[in-house]
């Protein structure tokens, strides 16, 4: 592709300028996969109008996170909306079928952690990945992990997600041969720091192919596992 | 594969204790690539026992990092060392044709980041993987980097480093369609804190498919895009 | 101007002690604007008190920030306020004309960073500034702010306003060719930490002519941005 | 100007890639000033490539920030430098005559903010600015600042530098009727934390019209004082 | 006095435990004063008790800061309180006279810090010492502050309490020559970071005679300015 | 016990998979002792399920620890639970005699720690250990920590609680010869950052035989105390 | 003194502007006391100038801190000045005898404290203070505080000098009836943070009567102490 | 022991005043085991009088912690020391016979950790304890912990060192049935920040019997764990 092209592209993209947003209209065309609505700051009017505005323009696969449940009662009021209260993710369009090349594994350190999870959980399989749920296999209990060996050396990707001290990415990272991405939740207390002690524990893992995303990010963990699992 | 036979294959993982450090040697059998000495900390003497110990046992592709030009000098005198100055990477044995399925592409924001994106280019390239670099293209010109768009679209993987304010990441996430690795760099001053600025903004990136290693971590994103590319 | 009549200015410059509050009135005289009340921390009988010695003593152009509408609705009983409920502005008094040189361009990376705008724009306009809404340009969606480079290139000041990693002042600093004031914003989560990132990250930019104000001041961009159109 | 001219427009703009960096050439056609190099992290010898590169392109005023004696000293024997050791800074080519439409007034709290000073006053002159210095004028002694209220009354711009406790620009925002920016130095000791303390003062400050720049930095303060003061 | 009868003392000193808490009950003959109750984190029933103690062993003057309305009420109605609202300050006994050598000024840098302002005025009232109110004097308005030079000439101990940037304390240390204690407060939004930016500013404080209290800390301040107006 | 036995040890320990929770099912077992649930981030329903699947594995005293008072009501109509609402802790099961070599003592600074204390000392008394309370014993008034001499010195393990400042764990562990486990609390406000101050000054103790763990963290104090007196 | 009376002594105030400094004459009239200079960050040639204009308008006690031992011997090679090596202190002029009303206590928690302790001590006795040095005596041994009791109770002021987990001053603070000036020092490692650790610790003491001063700052705790014992 | 006895035992306790130092002899009598002298921050001449006080009054077992090898040339010039260049540690006297109940296991995650692994094991041997020592067992590789199975489960206390994650006293935390004391180190790079990084990780584990100390304080732990291992 020459440079004019690549800029072309780029001008080109679609997208409609509704005056509170400019919503992106070709990640369909891009990536094959759904758009997504970040919900956090959003009012439920904004996102119905959000909605519409992609619906209408044919994309029908739509993905918005962090979205109370008062929200979400009133978008489906207007559009069918599938509700996933534990990740507080909602789903417009049916879940597609898994075209990666191998299995996603989600994992958790305790049973907090799991909202996260499931965000990214939801959000790998929208973009059509087949997910393994490993919820509360915290270090301090190594056997819980170790039961799991082969779910770990047979997976594609594998998220790894925990709060407090945050070492189970550290030792899922040893323990694998494929990328880990790791998130910090903001689960625990005192010196936990909302996560800031996970994330520091993430960052600074002793293993190789280990990376990071911000605390609670299960979608940007999701989403890149995704991506992984489709090169 | 059985839970017995994964506590079994982790048991019998082999490694020559030296007393001062326990020498991993399967890492060829299992990724078929280079071991790793992380220099810092270490003393040439304990760096040679390591390397010793590992040559004796087969493996003939090693990397040293955060290697010293003092150190460096000490261990070539017993072993054959190929030293890169500017990333302070030492390399014992030829480097290997690339394997992997498509480009790694290695951007910095300025020149002040050579030295990281250095670590990550040999990184990867140790472990077969060709890699694209395009130094100076931080986001304040934004016409630099645009002049690569064809490298950027077309690319495998991208590890995009920056210390200040680490924008890079953000921008070429924005743009590409594939897993971005971001790097931060302890390169500025005042209000950088020796990259924690650089660090919070990647993390905090907006666009999808962004992840983060550590501060002026070249060799875990070199070795984690090489990962990504061998899929 | 001599020392002696810098020193007896400063002395005679005329407040009221309403006990609370040491209420100025030079502005109108001095710079030929609003008199404006930071909200936060009082109580809506303060506020009416300091509104009444304003109106008593001719101020007839009243800003009112960070006001709540429920203080707002208290006040507009007793004076007549215009509330701009997003931007959390009350408004005593017309907008006037706009006699700036140019025009002012208030940016924003999301829609969330909207309420912040709009305390931002609505005080450059009390302040006599035409200003343009450019709304959700963030740089993980190159194209849309590539879309608007008419409006960026012939900008008097432009108001960069983003949160999570603040990429955008660094962006259009390196795009435009006049000051750029960046407000950090408390948009976000996890290691956005209220607007640190953001901030941080606008603090490192190395675009130059770009400066900086404290996390979600929307007023204070606003006012100098004001100031330096009518320079 | 249309889109289409923008995009063209940037992607034109002129640099020449000589590998370690890519040298802007643009600024002399755009901002008909002075090109600037921030030495940090870079090479002598990379500093002498990248001003070659810039003559052999026809700009004759180059500004290279944070430079060593010993670097300066290097790159002297190649080119016509002249170093001026408080700021450490070095200028290629004659300071060129005031055009702005008034005076920059540099102020610093103590004699240790000079440095910083020296850099910010020396930046605004070879972007042709007149400077008037008002140094060691912090408000623990308020008579030696009010002292100079003409100079403050009548600037077109102020920098207001200072450490420790950075109150330099609140009070100094208060007096003037013009734009402020704060430069907080790492000037210091103890809870001032290299200068985080004299920055969250400053961005803090109650006075309207003041903007902050990052730590210790001079240079940019400079550079907006001086595309203020030719707005 | 000898170590022993030292050590005797600090033995007798006279406390009454009643299981979750031990009474001091030594103030009144120590330092004829009030004995005070830290109200936060204690339950109503809690300071009951503790007050009913001090009562029954002749203490007649009680100080309770950080007291909710909710628990002045239930206080109230089994101990004769009167409440302060503003300061959230509950006292039992009458304000005595002033005994102390000059007067304590109280002066705050805006509207906000009153009930910061309020706790500390009272506490030194009920330890007898006649207190001037200052409030809303901020530096980014000398004018306010200078009008009031007799006042900060003529005081014997100066408590200056300010949020935001807190340059309050050092621009009135510079004027003083008395003692100034410095409280900062957790008015502000964004960096201001609870206070902690007013914390640092005042630690950093370049004029002498300035100390520092913790946030929010009128007591502190106010008890120790009573302490040194009886030196 | 050989590699091998360890391993299949490991392997082996039982647990129970119930989808949210992984049970563990071994320390009565391996300690003799009772399972812990930590209540925080789950729910009533979640709680109530892992409850069960304890009891119907025959572990008859289980302590849960960050308990509400909404989920204990919830939680006792289907299991015998005895809830200290203090201590925010719930007990199913009789507390045991202590069979430990002393007694733990467990101290606060002031009435406000008291709720970290309970929780340290039911978790204490149901691992079977004595206790004794001594609170309200903070270091601002020695003598009523001097007059507890004699507990202090004949513990067999202390558990030192304090928020502000902390200081309590170092003049214990300066006094007493046994082993000091430090626990800070959130108890305070403005500088104590939520125990940060605390935990900071516990951690830099200059007493030889102080240890920390998180703040609030009574359990793992509670627990560890439990521990060392069974040695 | 009226406000016109006020703001004309403000002006009047006489100083020497010698270019780099500007520098105070008045201290010697207004405080009957030595005139001070900061010695970190100023070059023995500006210390010099500035000591030459002091001593040329008949100032002729002079006290400059944080000065090197190379300064120092520069400086005294010009003027009859008395360096202090472990404090870092230089004093020109005879120590003057004490006219204060009581005794200075300046205690330190161990040795590495006390060059701030001799800073404090030599401030305090060039001010006219009796000083009583009490080094070594830190809460981790009681003893050795309490063997002191004497001269704690006694003391006119107290200067608490500590690192570490800084508790000295909450003990102090509670055990004397006088104010007690707090300074945290840099002194430790780790967690200690450069005195971060203890200056948190003293901020939140639980003793009232305590202030405190920036990290290190010797000199101000001395100045501050001399001020009170002159009251 | 009634009070009046503690008091008067603490008031007795030996020590030699020597100016900068008061000099503890108790020690012995108390606790059975070496004095010990922090060297940091001491000078040489400092610590040979210290020395030169406990030898003259009987305590012939002396622990040097953070001592230089130049300062420890100078002592050894007047009293018998033998040196540990890798603990950085200095000994006077013979190591006495192991006399705890059990092992101390000594553990680190990587080489780089092994100075303050040492500091630990010979404190704890001074204090008569037998020490088995397990390095470079980091988590990332887990089988080179697995392999020690029977000295972790043998261990009477752990140690457990390591920088970067500090995930290993999580891990060895859930695996033992004995205490672990976390040692955080200050190995690592980039967000270690110092150590911090492993040191919130460690506070935050989940593992129940884990406590911590400051970062890198090897003495600490090795104390500590010999106090308990003679419980």
């Amino acid at each position: 592709m020459s440079i004019d092209d690549a800029l072309l592209e780029i001008k080109k993209e679609p997208f409609e300028d509704i005056g509170y947003a400019k919503v992106d209209l070709h990640r369909k065309i891009r990536q094959g996969a759904a758009e997504v609505i970040y919900g956090a700051g959003k009012t439920p009017e904004q996102m119905i109008g959000i909605v519409s505005t992609m619906l209408k323009n044919g994309q029908d696969h739509i993905l918005i996170t962090r979205l109370s449940s008062e929200a979400a009662d009133m978008i489906s009021q207007v559009h069918p909306l599938h509700y996933h209260k534990d990740a507080r993710v909602g789903i417009i369009g049916e879940m597609p079928k898994p075209t990666g090349k191998g299995k996603i594994v989600v994992a958790t350190g305790g049973t907090s952690d799991i909202p996260v999870a499931e965000e990214a959980a939801l959000t790998a399989e929208i973009h059509a990945n087949e997910v393994v749920r490993l919820y509360d296999v915290g270090v301090a209990g190594l056997h819980r992990l170790l039961n799991h060996m082969d779910e770990i050396m047979s997976a594609s990707v594998i998220i790894a997600i925990a709060g407090m001290e945050g070492a189970l990415a550290s030792v899922i990272g040893g323990l694998a041969d494929c990328p880990v991405i790791a998130v910090p939740t903001s689960v625990g207390y005192g010196a936990s720091f909302g996560g800031v002690s996970a994330l520091l524990s993430m960052l600074n893992s002793c293993a190789s192919g280990v990376s990071v995303v911000n605390i609670d990010n299960g979608f940007g963990a999701g989403y890149l596992a995704g991506m992984m699992n489709h090169m």
